[in-house]
Formats: structure tokens, sequence, C-alpha cells
């Protein structure tokens, strides 16, 4: 494996600029079988993911990113942990929020099999 | 494995109580090559995880826990993710922090591998 945080960097980058251009192009990023938690409710499955990350209740949406942590993973893969905040539609004030990736190898790139995310409130 | 939550929120419990009460103890909590990055500095080895954590510039601190997720892992341990603020001596004012573990089963029991902690400031 090459080095962790460029990895994570780099994923990140790509994970939120598609988050925030073209949302449904995210299902290349997860595995099948991938668990997303979102504000506590857990779906898994590629499919599932995908249909409750299209449902959120905002079609436009910035991630400011104020934070990226990686670590190796006792499976080979790769931990994500990242912090920053969230812009949606008609709203002025961020949120802050937390999330973090376990990453696979999955040939010469990687793939999400855990994702779970959180609103920081206050 | 049990449930994933019953699993993660006892061990949340434990953790977080004895990081209050007896600080030391959290030795018997990591695994001897885990890894430990806290805000943005990373540690390996479970000798250099509680070097970090001794040093760290407060005695009194207690922790409010707002929420804990959790999730299988790839490797058949679990992943446990907790959001909630932190006060520590002095300060009147809690910070709100963010923090993953990657735990993996040792026995009948779980050992931390990985630790991620940030503060979420604002």
């Amino acid at each position: 494996m090459g080095d962790p945080h460029a990895i994570a960097k780099a994923f990140q980058e790509h994970y939120y600029s598609t988050f925030d251009s073209n949302r449904q192009a995210l299902s290349g990023l997860y595995k099948d079988d991938a668990y997303l938690t979102f504000e506590g409710q857990t779906q898994q499955g590629c499919q599932a993911i995908m249909q409750k990350l299209s449902s959120l209740p905002f079609q436009q949406v910035k991630h400011h990113i104020a934070s990226t942590d990686a670590q190796p993973s006792a499976s080979g893969g790769l931990n994500v942990f990242v912090t920053g905040q969230i812009l949606t539609e008609g709203e002025s004030n961020p949120l802050k929020f937390s999330q973090m990736f376990h990453l696979a190898a999955q040939g010469s790139s990687f793939v999400i099999t855990n994702d779970i995310f959180r609103l920081n409130y206050g």
C-alpha cells in the first residue's frame, strides 16, 4: 500500500467533490455489501446506500473539509476519518460533521466497505 | 459476534469511564501494535499510546457522549464511532469531539487496533 495519508487525501477529495457535484456517481465507490450509517440509520448494500444518499432532503450541498486522518487497518485496508462543515441549500449556517470510512483494496484501487456519518450539533 | 450496537455501547461506557477515572488502565484495552491518531499526531504501539494519553495537558477530564454508532468490520471486528463533548479541568466550556475505534476480537473480548480522535472546534 502507498502512503496512507496521500491515499486518504485523494479519496476524500474525490468523494466529496463527487458528492457535491454528481451524487449518483458515488455508487462506483461503495463495495456491494458496504455499510452506511447516516445519523444513526444503517443501510447495507450499495443499492440501499445510494437510495439513502439520493433521498436526503437537499439537492445542493457543499462540504468544507477541516481535517483528514488515516491509519492502516488490520485487514490491509485503510481507515479514513474526516471532520468538516456541510452547507445545504437554503441554509446560511453550515453544520459541523464528522465521518469515518473503511476502504478495502480492490485491484489497484480502493472501495468503501464502511461509512459512518454524524452531524456535530451545537 | 454478538449485537454490534450492544458491544459498542458497552465498550464506549467502559472506555470513557476508565479514561475519566484511571487513564493508565486504558493500556489493557489497546492491542500491542495499535494505532492512535490524536489531533493529527499518530502513535503506534500500546506503550507509545499510553505515553501520549498520559502527557495530555489535563489531569481531570469528563466525557459526555452524544452518539455511539457501530458496524461490523471486514476483518470480523467492529467499527465504533462516537461523538460527544469533553470538559477538561479549569475549562467552563466543553469542546465537541468525535472519535473512531476499530476493535478486533481477542478470545471472548475485544481490543482496540485503531483509534482516531478529533476535536470539532467552533
